[in-house]
């Protein structure tokens, strides 16, 4: 029995509601793929983001957005992240060198493994993940090094790929700065006043501005000319 | 900052609740591993597996039994699987050539995946799995070669692998017959008893007995030698 042939120009989006995984869909839609977006509800402080998520998959024409539930919150009292630990502080002094404790264990790898099934069930012989090895350096699954290793495991792990369908993960921005992603997205029409990058934005997706998160992007949009369309919170 | 040193004694074992996990944990318990199991429910049909899997951790002293939501029904409307698509009918005819419609895409690798993320929290650098490439070579994500491809994902995707802590996943059931499996399970203590393989099990546990995963089991005690501690539905 054969699969239904796959949609060469069907793509699986990961999409957080933040800046980089925005541009990364501005990207493939660009490229003229059909794109299946899809979000994750891990327990995130940041719940803000999924809003995000769903209103940037509209405004940028994806055909499905698709919100797993993942609550990884069981894993926080064993070490885990500040950004879904709540005994952790999300730290707002300053960037800082090394791993930053907002790191999730594991946490591109599980989403990845998702968007494979999920590519799987779509027909999609392509995934887009808006990893980036420049402003987050320090956490190791956002190397290139890493996602050719994923791909490499994709591509023995499924049905698919087993009859020929081999998958490839596109990372468009893993050497860009932020002030690169953001001169990218903004060329392709992106509004980033929708999108949502703060690791503790408020319910309105309010930004902290002074997150690790917040940092990089202020200085993105400084560095890139731009005005910034973030929407800050009256502490501020 | 350096992580706590990690115990090289400690294990994380995917437990299904089913046979060949089982005896997984045995022979990790048996090799003087401490166990923290991980279930998972996933909106699979046969979920008196997850009661079983409590079960089996308790009774062979597991520190720890962690079950995981992972909702992938979400899938299931785009061509998913007999274990979760209620439109698609688990075959009983017998068994059959090539990948069965009971594969679920991406699973063993969303499992390791969140497995990968349970062990750096509990600082455990095995990861125990009981992939089996005899019985279920028509699944590509239960091959050595996959394994093998994990494996050398994993030890790019962490925290814990970055600063030394490797990670290995030992699948030491892989090229065993049911029968085999059944004899090592056998000579360890184990009560079969306890285990659910049925892929359309009842509430209380009790065995279709003509399911593909009925059927190995079946073939592999009489194959052992050894009584079938199976408990069968009464139409049976």
């Amino acid at each position: 029995m054969n699969a239904a042939p796959s949609s060469p120009q069907r793509a699986v989006v990961l999409l957080s509601g933040g800046l980089d995984s925005t541009t990364v869909l501005a990207i493939a839609r660009a490229a003229g793929y059909d794109c299946a977006c899809l979000s994750f509800d891990y327990g995130q402080r940041h719940r803000a983001e999924l809003q995000a998520a769903k209103r940037i998959a509209n405004a940028l024409g994806a055909y499905r957005h698709q919100v797993v539930q993942l609550d990884l919150r069981p894993f926080a009292g064993f070490g885990g992240s500040a950004l879904t630990d709540e005994s952790i502080a999300v730290p707002t002094a300053g960037l800082s060198s090394g791993i930053p404790v907002t790191y999730v264990p594991a946490r591109n790898t599980i989403m990845l493994a998702i968007a494979l099934g999920f590519a799987e069930v779509n027909q999609a012989q392509h995934i887009f993940f808006g990893a980036n090895a420049v402003d987050y350096s320090g956490y190791p699954d956002c190397r290139p090094a890493y996602v050719q290793a994923f791909s490499a495991m994709a591509n023995l792990a499924t049905k698919a790929a087993i009859e020929g369908q081999l998958l490839e993960i596109h990372t468009p921005i893993i050497h860009a700065t932020k002030a690169e992603i953001i001169q990218q997205g903004h060329a392709l029409g992106v509004d980033y006043g929708l999108t949502v990058s703060c690791y503790q934005a408020n319910d309105a997706g309010e930004a902290c501005g002074v997150c690790d998160s917040c940092r990089l992007r202020k200085i993105g949009f400084q560095q890139a000319g731009l005005a910034d369309p973030t929407r800050y919170q009256s502490a501020q």
